[in-house]
């Protein structure tokens, strides 16, 4: 079902020096798939992450920000799928402790070098002994090009594994930026049942790495939306091991610029992979807020009109229902806004102007535009300079069925 | 589908003296329908209404804000379906202009006299001489007792009529209360692409009537969400006819407060009938949060449960996900929240204790409930002693096949 989700070939996915992946098979819900990875990084590499805004924060994502504060350098990375290790309280985060100590162990690390993540069901207690019983089979498998295992070893609803790839000259220099993603349904700003993993070869000081990392995610992990959901175990993660010869430290480095617009693109990119990957999608929108007065009121009309059910089902219908998408725009909370000043297009076509159906606005227009599989929806709001945009999907029968079904 | 859509018996429908009803067949949309609905009210009525927050308010909102503005006292509304006159800018105004200008020419009223409404198909002109042309036979179908038909005419979606009717003893008095509602999905709180028009034979005094219908609404249509869309057209409107004995000037008659709560029942009662009927329901369900520190705390809690479409997919499969129900409390924007005071209860069982699986909770108990058509989903804060409450319903492959399929 995943809507023009380019999946490279394992020749173009290229190692990341510094950094060697394992998976296993642990059984931590179902048997015969892998569901463990591991990461180990080499010493000085710079490590940052963002993490979900959710009250009920995962066990895991409590240790990581402990151990991204405790500053002894990050080391591993461990991620199990089928299970969250969520609202388990202290038994769920002795059982995060337990499985850094063991990889620790296992590495010849510090606990506390050892970020883990978890994501699956929530609720349900960490089978910690299958998990760390898989660990030794996880690292006899480390190696430098192991993205495309991880990248399906870390799939729960997901049908598509996410990965993105790309070799960038910087200077006089070639970096290298990988990255995989995971996540399907219970998407939207401030992080989701989403992981990412983005690793490059430059070398960023960690102080910047922090910045970046939320700048980062904030254009793209943050600008996706499925069905508003956000769950208790989001995070990303940028890992520059400073294995080629470029190296920043500023944002005033010439070269400052181009890493991190290379770095954002391929966060965004694995973020767009999710919402082409969302469960039951059949189309991908791009919802382009414009004239604006400040990007806070884009994203509330970006938001509304992208996680609006009757916007959504109409998408799926390839019904070009502008009637649904004003309505969106008029509830959307600005309470200023004056109606009359607002364009919409879909694609190319002026849909509506004015606040109003556009005079010259034929039906067949719009459904050329809703046949296709992805979809701008442009709408100016004549209010100001400031755009935003969102990314999302249609809501099928496919969303109910697999979320109905989820845990049978 | 409805859920547990009581539908009284006809003789068990009163009429309320001083309002008659008429309803035509006038081919807005479809032929061979009723269609176009007229009320006719006693001279001295009180009328009051609230109206939709959406930024888009239809045509004949404007004009029902600008007629109980005038103060000319209210004798007629007329209702159309199929065609909701919104987006449709000065022509849409202009043709609701004209509907109130034929209703009263017909009935030797003052245009400023007439309430309409509409609903149906947003941003499609509103035929209106097709609608003025079916008056004459709506206003020769005036009746006492036509609520029945009046609760089948203004149904867009909806597939059962939604009408209250019941006799109340005030004091040495009895009064009549009856009412009708329509709308089926795009519902939220401030209203949504719903109708409701409660009438009593009660005489109340014209401001008091005004501080009612806005207070009344809060508790009842503004409880309600289904797919937390509002829409351009929603309306609900008291009218007291002050031909029963009864007569209520101010909050300090000893008659108010059983006045008030009659009149509020039957208004909660219209409400729940919607989400009832909402598009695809299979199950009702209550969102009751207790223990908050304010009730804007509580409805924040209430409405991201209950609007959370995995949680409404999870009860759809009668699936005990409470999983998800705590995720939805953590991101429903409490910033202080501690998770680790909440209870969470599936009807009587207590599934959540201090923010965890409750170690007693067998998964037979909380699927037991989640079988019954009728849910109830208490959340205990430990914040504070406000509650408050939200209905709202499950999320099903209908619901996708319903609005996907709308404008077909």
């Amino acid at each position: 079902m995943a809507v023009n989700l380019y999946i490279p070939p394992e020749s173009h996915i290229f190692a990341v020096a510094g950094v060697e992946i394992g998976t296993a098979e642990a059984g931590i819900r179902k048997a015969n798939r892998r569901d463990l990875t591991v990461f180990r990084l080499a010493e000085g590499s710079s490590v940052a992450g963002v993490f979900t805004l959710n009250r009920f924060r995962a066990a895991p994502v409590q240790l990581c920000e402990a151990h991204l504060a405790a500053g002894q350098g990050i080391r591993a990375m461990v991620i199990n799928t089928g299970n969250a290790n969520a609202g388990t309280g202290e038994t769920g985060l002795q059982a995060a402790k337990d499985t850094c100590q063991a990889l620790a162990g296992l590495l010849g690390i510090e606990p506390a070098q050892v970020l883990p993540f978890s994501t699956g069901v929530i609720l349900e207690p960490l089978p910690v002994d299958r998990l760390t019983a898989g660990l030794p089979q996880a690292i006899a498998d480390l190696q430098d090009n192991n993205w495309f295992a991880a990248a399906h070893s870390i799939m729960t609803t997901d049908t598509q594994p996410k990965i993105v790839s790309q070799r960038v000259a910087l200077g006089n220099n070639t970096i290298t930026i990988t990255g995989i993603s995971k996540g399907a349904g219970m998407i939207r700003p401030n992080m989701a049942t989403m992981l990412g993993y983005l690793a490059t070869d430059a070398g960023i000081a960690p102080d910047l790495l922090k910045e970046m990392v939320r700048s980062i995610a904030d254009r793209s992990f943050n600008r996706i939306t499925v069905d508003g959901d956000t769950s208790t175990n989001d995070s990303f993660i940028i890992v520059a091991t400073g294995k080629s010869q470029v190296r920043i430290d500023s944002t005033s480095d010439p070269l400052y610029e181009p890493l991190y617009t290379a770095l954002a693109d391929a966060a965004t990119e694995l973020a767009q992979k999710i919402v082409r990957d969302a469960e039951g999608a059949t189309k991908f929108m791009t919802v382009q807020v414009e004239q604006a007065k400040t990007s806070e009121e884009a994203l509330k009309v970006a938001y509304a009109v992208a996680q609006s059910p009757l916007v959504k089902t109409a998408f799926f219908a390839s019904d070009p229902n502008l009637g649904r998408i004003l309505c969106a725009i008029g509830y959307a909370g600005i309470a200023d806004l004056d109606v009359n000043g607002i364009n919409l297009w879909l694609g190319d076509v002026l849909v509506a102007k004015n606040g109003g159906r556009n005079p010259d606005y034929q039906e067949a227009d719009g459904q050329r535009v809703m046949k296709e599989p992805e979809i701008l929806v442009r709408i100016a709001l004549g209010r100001g300079d400031v755009s935003d945009t969102v990314y999302t999907c249609d809501f099928s029968h496919e969303y109910v069925s697999i979320n109905a079904d989820y845990r049978s």
